[in-house]
């Protein structure tokens, strides 16, 4: 079939009658599927169901200095999850902090502590006319809210294929003292499935930042969720970057492991520069007695070392990568070439990013739904929930069967058909 | 033996070259023990073992609404987590929200979100010249911690025998809208053992702030943390006595299974008014995916309801009831009617409060240090550290085991006696 933007105003009108036939077929099916979040599916619960074994009433639960984990004490992580996730962060033992469940509240409170108490003796930032963040976009919905929350005002910063435009993010940062952040998903990035190059993790250890207090909320939720085993992105590690670089305090790094083990039962973490990590703790001393520590030890019972993290993230990969394959070959037979739309490839992550035509997005998401077919709301990747082109949607085929993804994909598909030509017709 | 004040000088001197000995003898043991903290003892921690095997790799881990507690989902707690903490609560499941693993966090984050925030829609603390606490003292020095980590104010409000001096309450909170809330540990207090009357509750409920963002902190820890079987303290429920009151918005009521379950790995949950929970929903729903779904089944799983609850604290109070009455038995045989110190007898909770004579807390806790018993620093149940009469020491007795306490109980009683006949040669 030709590229629609070469189909006459005849041929588009009847290729829109046929495709609101399919649609209203499809819609009669009365279907009721879900690809908006980036949810493991079943299966892959199941795989980590191990890890209900291996503290059991007759195990010793201490750890390996011999502290109870039962009990009251050590505030920022039992060793041997420290040498876990920092092995997962590629970072030493005594880089880390270990918390709760979930980064993101990691993140949360970073900016809220940063907000009442400022970053390590500098001004607090509610006590600031203005702070600003740069976010990458399309980008993490999840993260833009928190800096929404806190009335922080969000600057757009184009996603490239190697990461964010970082002649704009060395710009802002450099000249600008009321930006204090950036928000980064530097692996397998959400939605685009992006691995930041080595050029842009040196440019951002380089950066040269007007404000003392600006920070790389670097988010690396995907450190090891690769989809293959031959063909893996790298990523520069970022901490050792910037300390090279005479930056050793400029980033945070994050991560879970929540799309390792169970989603809101994993545990989080936070590697720093230790000026950085003092910072957390006096905070940390104050908020809280300690995180869960059995269920630190419940992980490193499990898993072992990163050996078997990586053993386990294949056993993940091989579930949900027939997954991203369906989701492409659907995309490339039905809609490759037609010049309606482009999507990415990831090599790992939970989504592929999808953009259609300028003011589609919208449109076929709405469609989707009156479909039965939950899409991630269309703006929901961009700051304020507004996508300037109105074009790009995320995809998250995890948790759907693969039987239900084929459905939602053959959905999807005639949406997109189906507001494309509707957007042709109007011009 | 006389009380010592009524000795004369001589016989306080050879008294003093007695105690001397004694304590020097004492020191040359070379003991290392600890009645710092309210830290369970282990024999305390095994019988909550069963909980390790309730969650089994073939258990189906599904709540009752058929949510996979697996995953990512249910914001503000399982609805069989809601109807335990809700019964420990004594109020309706609709009427609490379950958080992650200590509720201390949730009292920190309750006073970062009205800083940043507001209280339902209020001015943001942050924003503010002023903002004050009223702190019942003694008192919990964790709470103390948080309101002077943000920089507020701390009013002392002296304990009764029946909870705060309610008149002192009533003058505060009613002419001064800087003052924005008051902790409390309303049953077996921290560190006394007080239980509120039912007149201080209804005083209470009944309050007049002049802030109408003013809330109390009801931190009912020890809400079914009874020594006895046959005696137990009986304290109203607060938030029924709000509402009848006409003020249901005033209180935020906290509990968590930490002293329950296993410290650290429990579950808490804040009860309050609809109005109160959707604000801290507001706030929930940025600052988290959702919390441990999982350690919310295995709780539920393990006591299955409240009068599992109450079994297991009976086995609880079994093992820390002989040492409160230990404590209770050395103190006033060593030091009963010396005049040289008073003490609480609770009925339930972790704690037991001695007062000294003026000015002796530091140096009895010091003495005791050097002898190798660890107890609270001095001063820590009041604000800023400072306790105006150097008196109040807080007896954590529950940590060490039965032999190392009657030590540790002899050790604290020869320190009494040395520090008091030196304060009373020194006038």
């Amino acid at each position: 079939m030709k590229p629609y933007a070469e189909l006459n105003r005849e041929e588009l009108k009847s290729l829109k009658a046929e495709l609101d036939r399919q649609y209203e077929e499809i819609k009669a099916q009365g279907l009721s599927l879900d690809m908006s979040r980036g949810k493991p599916a079943t299966d892959q619960l199941d795989i980590s169901m191990g890890m209900m074994d291996v503290l059991h009433g007759d195990a010793d639960l201490t750890c390996e200095t011999g502290v109870d984990c039962r009990n009251y004490g050590v505030i920022d992580g039992i060793p041997e999850a420290k040498r876990l996730l920092g092995a997962i962060s590629e970072v030493e033992p005594d880089d880390i902090i270990i918390y709760g469940n979930s980064s993101l509240n990691v993140m949360f409170d970073s900016i809220a502590r940063s907000m009442t108490h400022g970053v390590m003796g500098h001004t607090p930032w509610c006590k600031l006319d203005k702070v600003k963040f740069l976010c990458p976009v399309p980008g993490y919905d999840r993260h833009f809210k928190i800096t929404e929350f806190f009335g922080i005002e969000m600057i757009n910063v184009p996603m490239t294929k190697t990461g964010p435009d970082m002649d704009m993010v060395e710009e802002y940062v450099s000249s600008d003292e009321a930006i204090k952040g950036i928000w980064c998903v530097p692996k397998y990035s959400n939605p685009q499935g992006i691995t930041y190059s080595r050029e842009t993790c040196e440019r951002f250890a380089r950066l040269k930042p007007a404000a003392p207090d600006f920070r790389i909320y670097w988010d690396n939720a995907y450190s090891v969720h690769h989809l293959y085993d031959y063909h893996q992105d790298f990523l520069l590690e970022i901490l050792e970057e910037c300390r090279k670089a005479g930056n050793p305090d400029i980033v945070y790094k994050f991560t879970s492991t929540s799309k390792i083990s169970f989603p809101g039962s994993g545990i989080a973490a936070v590697a720093a520069s230790r000026a950085n990590l003092d910072d957390f703790r006096k905070y940390m001393r104050i908020q809280t007695i300690g995180h869960d520590k059995l269920n630190q030890l419940r992980h490193v019972r499990f898993f072992k070392n990163l050996d078997g993290v990586h053993e386990h993230m294949r056993r993940h990969a091989s579930l949900i990568r027939p997954k991203f394959e369906l989701i492409e070959n659907v995309l490339s037979t039905e809609i490759g070439g037609l010049g309606i739309g482009e999507w990415t490839k990831p090599y790992g992550g939970y989504f592929i990013s999808f953009d259609a035509i300028d003011g589609c997005a919208k449109r076929i998401v709405a469609l989707a739904k009156e479909a039965g077919v939950i899409m991630t709301d269309a703006g929901a990747t961009f700051p304020y929930g507004i996508d300037p082109r109105d074009r790009n949607i995320r995809i998250a085929p995890t948790f759907p069967t693969l039987q239900e993804l084929e459905k939602a994909a053959q959905v999807f598909v005639i949406c997109v058909k189906k507001a494309s030509v509707e957007k042709l017709l109007e011009e």
